[in-house]
């Protein structure tokens, strides 16, 4: 489950081969530990030089407000001489740009600052969503911020990243969740996180505690006994949450070692049962008191050909990965329980984006969960809720471990940060729309994939 | 500019020696040429197993309508023994489904035809876009389709390519947008779209001869005294339309050469005057009594990474990709000669979806163009009109010639045809979007990119 070639390319001898041979040499990325800085530097925050610069003021101010940080982030307002900063993060606001020209300046601006951005560095840029209802050359600006950091995040060395906020029309800066995905994109919790947008559709969402902003609530992780579901679990633990971790009875002893590990507790289930939902509620509420977040991790392959697929095959992934999901939320949306802006994150994956050769099941039903969760959202939003997915790439896990050697060197090194990502990183993720601060993100699919070249 | 290892491994030897050293053997694509029939074999129309199946029936009988294909197209509605066919074209109609449930019938049905598949064959689904007002196990099954076609797509060989007819709620099977689309993607136009879908938003659009759809029509291509540009102007004019072909001063000669060979009329400008539009408009007008159809082609590249990125550099990019159309769309929407059903058509790029190292100023100015489309489209339909992109991927052209080998060899291998398209692909596409039947596609970007890796 390790990426040997890592160590070996960043240490002294393997280095300088690497080096010669022009191999890729990919960084290691910079991860969260508790009591870490949350930027690897100052942070620089640049704004349109067009416009009045206003809205790159109330960012500047935000990232100083109280709360937001530790006192001692220093933000600056303008490019410094080169010779003694090492910017931990450049945050451009560009919600102000109204025609292609407009970027010229914040984009040369950006330019001169990419040399001083330390290892782990980070640039995200803060703009607003092109529609089909802006005037073409506002469309076009709005558009043109996405080639740019797209562009900008495929540049990047050092484990350093480029993401955007993307606010629709109706949002202003102070939305809550403008702070929450500028603070997870800025931080090491976004390692994985790449070339990628947020987009914050709506004012809801409330501030909490950025260290524990999951405390007082109950989530459930479904196919939480190892892998990725483990590390969601273990790490809405550490972000406060009392959490029921659910598996099939086959993985029981794995599901008690997790459930133990994190003082949560754990329930033996066949998600596909037509009753899942009800007792996935029962034990939740009964043990917990709540539920308050479900995270729809479980899910299975069963890869072949189309050309050799088997009724059993097909049936089986799209029975696990989706319509469990559909019918466990049908379930959870009824119930006076999870009315307390409840929160489903649903796995999804690059495959369900962009198809995956002998994997027409199991991209049928990641796309499904792409589907499922904008109308979901739509309904979750009535009880102040969201439903989002996390759509990872290429993680480091048992499953991957056992691919055929080449075809996972390719998979991990057809990326941006040129390795696979680990599954704290999806859960990193999770957590983070998870959040209470996050509630202005809705129906939305973030990719956690280093910037996979694995597109449409 | 050409592929010369296309070739030699569909050679005796040269196949040989390839298939056992296990590299990719791309095959030579099904192209257009006049008189061959409309698929490479007979077509299947399959439909939901759970519906009432209807649609399926309205999309057969569509298939055998007066003048869709010539008299002899055999089409059926079982799959058969497979000793003796081998399907042109298998048609999946999933306009019915309304959960992932529905999917397992048709994907199996599908499954057992794909080895019996002809070379340069065809699959196309045709479903319904998935929104967040359908109910959520709906939105699954129809955002479940792209996934299965997508992986489809990555499947096929042989130059056999899947694609997918998207219609909006609103729209029915009887629109005229929906027999061109399903012509287009069937023929040997549409050799290098690949894993894409097309979206139907409306039913504007009228039929038309389907040999010369662009007869008695008068378009601009704007950068056609070469490559791309020129195979547009020459497939535009095969097509029926008289054409006025664009390019600077310095091209005067090879634009001469085009507009003869082509029996059009050349024009020499720098479409980044500011009247360029007025002048394009005057010409066109004066020459040939209207403008109806105007092709963005012209684009620069000057590539640099960012953080090497100088002010001329940025700016000439972005003045002449989408300053320019910006400007002269604005023009041509105030001009009462661009109301008769018009049609604009931007050349965008992979680059412009995905972000390219080394080309952020091309990448903003292309998605720009990308942004630009959706409300062009929308202001355009007042008139009937549309504004669509095709996004070109890895093109063979004096400009990719130039590219270092390495570079080049992967860029064209990255794909699921393995292979570079050819600036007649690129032509193909915009030639379809500006027929009188694809009045129904607006706002969108078309992909021809032989379904190349490189995405979000």
């Amino acid at each position: 489950m390790s990426d040997g070639y890592i160590s070996l390319v960043n240490g002294g001898i393997g280095g300088k081969v690497a080096k010669t041979l022009g191999l890729p040499r990919p960084s290691v990325l910079r991860r969260y530990t508790e009591g870490a800085t949350l930027t690897a530097g100052p942070v620089l925050v640049l704004g349109s030089t067009t416009g009045t610069g206003e809205d790159s003021d109330i960012v500047a101010q935000l990232l100083l407000s109280t709360g937001f940080a530790a006192p001692d982030l220093e933000v600056h307002r303008a490019v410094l001489g080169t010779e003694h900063v090492s910017w931990g993060a450049v945050v451009l606001v560009l919600t102000e740009v109204e025609h292609p020209d407009d970027l010229s300046g914040p984009a040369l601006d950006l330019a001169s600052t990419l040399r001083s951005l330390a290892p782990g560095g980070r640039v995200v840029t803060i703009s607003r969503a092109a529609t089909e209802d802006d005037a073409p050359a506002v469309a076009a600006a709005r558009q043109g911020v996405d080639g740019l950091l797209r562009s900008v995040a495929k540049e990047l060395r050092g484990g350093s990243t480029a993401n955007g906020i993307v606010l629709t029309d109706d949002v202003d800066l102070s939305a809550p969740s403008v702070g929450a995905a500028l603070r997870f994109l800025m931080s090491a919790r976004s390692a994985y996180v790449d070339g990628q947008s947020l987009t914050v559709g709506s004012t809801a969402g409330s501030s909490s505690d950025w260290d524990r902003p999951l405390d007082g609530r109950v989530a459930v992780v479904t196919g939480a006994a190892r892998g990725i579901g483990a590390a969601i679990a273990e790490t809405l633990a550490r972000d406060g949450a009392r959490v029921v971790v659910v598996d099939v009875p086959a993985a029981g002893e794995a599901l008690a070692g997790v459930a133990n590990r994190i003082k949560g507790t754990a329930l033996q289930l066949d998600i596909t049962a037509p009753d899942a939902g009800e007792k996935i509620i029962e034990h939740a509420v009964s043990r917990h008191g709540s539920i308050d977040i479900v995270v729809h991790n479980a899910g299975i392959t069963r890869d072949k050909l189309l050309a050799n697929m088997t009724p059993e095959k097909w049936d089986a992934v799209l029975a696990v990965n989706i319509a469990a999901q559909l019918r466990i939320n049908d379930t959870l949306m009824r119930s006076p329980a999870f009315v307390d802006a409840p929160r489903i994150i649903s796995l999804a994956s690059t495959s369900g984006i962009a198809g995956n050769r002998g994997q027409t099941n199991y991209a049928a039903s990641k796309a499904g969960v792409i589907g499922m969760v904008r109308p979901t959202g739509k309904l979750m939003a009535k009880v102040d809720g969201t439903a989002n997915a996390v759509a990872p790439g290429f993680i480091e896990t048992e499953m991957t471990a056992r691919m055929p050697f080449a075809t996972r060197e390719v998979a991990r090194r057809l990326s941006s940060v040129q390795q696979g990502g680990l599954p704290i990183d999806v859960a990193e993720a999770v957590a983070f729309l998870a959040s209470p601060a996050a509630g202005g993100i809705n129906g939305t699919v973030l990719r956690v994939c280093g910037q996979s070249m694995v597109g449409a």
